[in-house]
């Protein structure tokens, strides 16, 4: 369990956060804070990021093309670009509270700005993020329950393979939430309308036939609970791409650091179809 | 107008075309039968196809992700290969009815087999077709007149540009479908419900915003009858990688021939949402 994920009832004004423009947010970010972005400027998608060098570039491309489902791209800077339609007046490189850096497929550094790792070949990859479809549950009266617990979602490495891209491969990665099953219908219904964001559930209980051995300890985020009546669900992770870095080793990937994503300037409602 | 549009009620055997599976249509195209492929293996998702070195590939693959409305794309082959997912024991070099090959582009040849041309660098994009979300308009009691007069949907070159790519750009083109006023809605919520094969209307009624001077003279396809009370909505089109490459002349690029489509082994409804 990573420290990292603060409880969002620590935050120390979840109103004000809330309400929070996404470019005020970043700005807080940009001078320093640091914190878990989970709640922050409500109703703007929150995204997974991947940095990568122009030579690794294609490949990632091309593994999230092939998995869109964990991988669902929202934008793609040019190599060198700090800035984009998703990032009004943005800085990629500080802009997060937190990033992860990898090199050769190992964790080197969690900074809170990544500066001094720029280089004009890195092409950022931004990736759609679940925040976005359980704002969507809530509103259709579907609790959430690591968010009830205040904790970030349990995340499982499975034994499915995602379909690989030339140098990048990985296995898929879930996260999972515990759906009474009268409204395992619903959560599907509703998550099925947000395909660039994960979409549908990729399964729907028997964590086993995924290769998850024991859902209390998740790979990535806090286990939670499930109650009597409630059913596993799983739904693709924005994770899999840093999966995949850890797997396929280029020697040098960016991404966020967990639960603290970019918060971008596109609407939730822009990926309901 | 383009005499490959054949009306769909001189194919010999409309019957038999449209209860074929994708490999038998796919064998037939590979001996030698040319043909317009509407109608055929119905069921099964149509797609455009636009081949290109792989040195414009990781562009190409960026210009569709930047514009994934008229690029949505379905499966990407790896350089070199000829078969994938999508085409079981296929070959994309000899499984179109025709071809359309441009160098620097320009239009050199439109052959019915793509073997001569072919190089291990080729890099294959299929992309959605709208054949999957006619099928489903038709379905939902909404006509489609250019089906209904038998020949190819009227496309345009239009004013609004893609978001450009590296080395790739060009200008949106879209298909027009006249709809009843009454269904308008109808037909935005069903094709909404598409997003992997062209999705939503970008445009309802008003085509001289979209830079469109007559729609009686289409750039692609065949111009169709507009009856009173019917209204022109306007979808992205999947000969918009085609447009990009004559506007930014790669070396080479192949495509289909107009309404010469691949046939794959994906139903349409998997592309449903």
């Amino acid at each position: 369990m990573n420290s990292e994920f603060g409880p969002r009832h620590l935050l120390s004004d979840a109103v004000a956060t809330a309400t929070m423009s996404p470019i005020e947010a970043r700005m807080l970010f940009r001078s320093g804070m640091v914190t878990p972005t989970a709640g922050w400027a409500a109703g703007y998608a929150q995204a997974n990021l991947i940095i990568v060098p122009k030579t690794q570039a294609f490949d990632m491309l091309l593994f999230a093309q092939r998995n869109p489902k964990p991988c669902p791209i929202l934008g793609v800077f040019d190599a060198g670009q700090t800035s984009g339609p998703l990032l009004a007046e943005g800085d990629i490189r500080t802009d997060l509270p937190r990033y992860t850096v990898y090199v050769d497929g190992e964790v080197v550094a969690e900074p809170t700005d990544i500066s001094g790792y720029w280089r004009t070949d890195l092409v950022t990859f931004i990736v759609g993020c679940s925040f976005t479809f359980e704002a969507a549950l809530q509103e259709g009266g579907i609790r959430i329950a690591h968010i009830d617990q205040g904790t970030n979602a349990p995340m499982y490495r499975t034994s499915i393979r995602c379909r690989p891209a030339g140098s990048i491969s990985g296995p898929l990665v879930v996260s999972m939430r515990p759906i009474p099953a009268s409204q395992v219908a619903d959560a599907v219904r509703i998550t099925s309308r947000y395909p660039a964001v994960h979409g549908a559930p990729v399964h729907v209980g028997s964590p086993a036939e995924l290769g998850i051995a024991d859902l209390d300890h998740p790979d990535f985020g806090d286990p939670v609970e499930i109650a009597a009546g409630e059913v596993p669900v799983f739904w693709a992770c924005g994770v899999t791409p840093q999966a995949a870095v850890m797997e396929s080793k280029p020697w040098l990937a960016i991404g966020q650091a967990p639960g603290h994503m970019l918060i971008t300037d596109a609407r939730d409602s822009s990926y309901l179809v």
